[in-house]
């Protein structure tokens, strides 16, 4: 048979420009972690893999600040661990209440239901967050076996907090699910004394490893329900009753595991140790205080109130004379810099600024403050 | 709140041995993928790794010989593939009839089983194919909307032809999708002469690239009945009617791609590209027949008859006074080689030995068959 070179390009090799990503994700690796993504790939049941994995495992947990055994990264982006999180807690029929304040709220309801949830969603205005009186309301009226929150809307830049939470959930027989994308090493957060019961995560965000595992856990409540299911988990691939077998004791083949991603996220997490979790959240608010107030210094404001502020995605409201689609693209041609835009009910409103893991720093701060706004003098409407 | 600091272990910087990955996969990366691996990440919207994504699936075409819109790599790994080749193309209630000759035909009609397919086993014997009359009879039996069979069976070493069998499913309306894991890139494969109509594979095999993504390709008839379904795919992740908006015209935002993954396949096929595939696949079944010599010469049989035997993984019949299991121990402990064993049907009978992508060269041929001479000397049962 005649081969077909109708699609054999010829490629030069490549040749990359030099990004600042201060958007919502993924952020700038450091270098270590990009060196420890070269490393030669090892077979899947190597030991010395099977050894890294375990390192991987206990080094998610001191980042989650949870001993929940069932604490691994899922063979997916963060989305992926949201399938994950869903897939297994969910069976047709669940009730499952859903606080919807922003795009990833809306997301769950959409995975949710497709994993035959019945979903009761729960509406703040995007940018807002859940008061513990409303949740309790909400659980009292539908009785969810579930209750998902997103601890850091990447959307809208707000951050839930967590206080009594759970206890409520608890009393009231839910499970409490988290999406943690944004906040997982970078933002305080406490799995176990928060008594959250199931969270999911990426690695592009505050963790500073390229996209390509979500880290997951579940506590020993939550593997109960998923153990106890009457019926199978409809994703093989995320079917945490097989995939707990492969990361556990058992070492049980399921899949390949994304090799090179592990040893970046290793060292990635290897990093977090070095710096603390107390050093690196006070970096990450420090970094996000000096940008609010710089950013206030030339005019714009934060969509976010202060007390429910996420330090690590700030929402700019954009001045009313300037285009902020130019700005953005301004800021990428003129200085490398990635910023994004709003979505949903901010699009247009707000520019998506992210201060993340090896980014959150003082220069990158002063760079941008200052890139944006010579980008507004060149971007009125 | 106070941090708890007991899983915050302190390593040292990853130090991997060198293993020559001579098992089922994955296989060694070239340095040049490894490399591209670890160039700066972009975003996944930022134009330039836009225009990568366009690349990596132009690449992917030559690879696979289609001319398939729909060919792209899916954020998980090789499995993540099948799941999603299956989530997509089975409705709830359609017939599918899957042909069992190894551990990953099991493991379509557990995934396609999971999704409310009706799922109809064809079976033979691991290590066989299917014959066209076998085939022909069951299509007839069972009337199938979707016929699975995969072409590169690693858990065997089995390679099914394919002559006459999408005219076969096509004139009883039947969809054709195969499993390419282990034969992308290294045995000839002609996704649109052979008419087939979806397919997946992964990257860590042939096309000697880490694993981390899944290419799936789905032609026009595939997505017609993917976007005529009548309900919704169940999984958000893989449902390629949104995925397919990323990685069409319209660059929709789904979910965050692995960049850097992408780098790495695009160098991968980069690679391929220049070699051509007909020297490429030329040279996986010279080093294969090199190995087959090398083993008859050392007393040891291959499990699969040579007209169905693929280059890419042999399957070799452990001789019966040798300890298999110490064998494949005694390679990695004295010579850093892994090979893998059997599995299934084949536990405890055959070794299992690849040569795929760039490790199908000649030195490493003769290195594993004196490798494997001294092993067996020391492995006597």
């Amino acid at each position: 048979m005649i081969i077909d070179q109708s699609h054999a390009i010829n490629l030069h090799q490549l040749n990359l420009p030099p990004r600042l990503l201060l958007g919502p994700g993924p952020s700038n690796p450091h270098p270590r972690v990009l060196q420890a993504l070269s490393y030669p790939t090892l077979g899947h049941l190597d030991p010395k893999f099977v050894e890294l994995m375990s390192e991987v495992q206990e080094l998610l947990r001191y980042a989650w600040q949870t001993s929940n055994q069932y604490t691994l990264p899922i063979s997916a982006t963060g989305s992926g661990g949201m399938e994950s999180a869903l897939a297994n807690s969910i069976e047709p029929g669940d009730v499952i209440l859903v606080g919807v304040n922003g795009y990833f709220g809306e997301r769950i309801c959409e995975i949710a239901s497709r994993f035959g949830g019945e979903v009761c969603r729960l509406e703040v205005p995007w940018g807002d967050v859940f008061e513990l009186d409303t949740l309790k309301n909400a659980i009292e009226k539908y009785n969810p076996s579930v209750l998902a929150l997103v601890h850091a809307e990447t959307s809208t830049g707000a951050c839930q907090p967590f206080n009594g939470i759970a206890d409520l959930c608890h009393s009231h027989g839910c499970l409490l699910l988290t999406d943690t994308v944004t906040s997982l090493g970078g933002v305080p957060l406490f799995i176990d004394s928060w008594g959250i019961d199931i969270s999911y995560s990426g690695t592009q965000k505050c963790l500073g490893c390229p996209p390509g595992l979500a880290p997951i856990t579940f506590n020993a409540l939550a593997m109960e329900k998923i153990n106890s299911r009457k019926k199978k988990v409809k994703s093989w691939y995320f079917d945490m009753t097989l995939i707990s077998k492969y990361w556990g004791s058992e070492r049980t083949y399921h899949h390949t595991a994304p090799i090179n991603m592990a040893y970046a996220l290793r060292e990635a997490l290897r990093m977090v140790v070095e710096e603390g979790l107390e050093t690196r959240w006070d970096r990450h608010y420090q970094n996000a205080k000096l940008l609010w107030d710089g950013l206030q210094e030339i005019g714009i404001s934060c969509h976010v109130s202060l007390p429910n502020r996420l330090p690590s995605l700030t929402t700019a409201l954009i001045p009313e004379e300037v285009d902020g689609k130019a700005v953005i693209r301004y800021l990428m041609d003129h200085y490398n810099i990635e910023i994004s835009g709003g979505i949903g009910q901010l699009a247009g409103k707000v520019w998506r600024i992210g201060l993340m893991g090896n980014n959150s720093k003082a220069e990158n701060v002063l760079l941008l403050v200052n890139a944006i706004l010579d980008a507004m003098n060149h971007c009125k409407k």
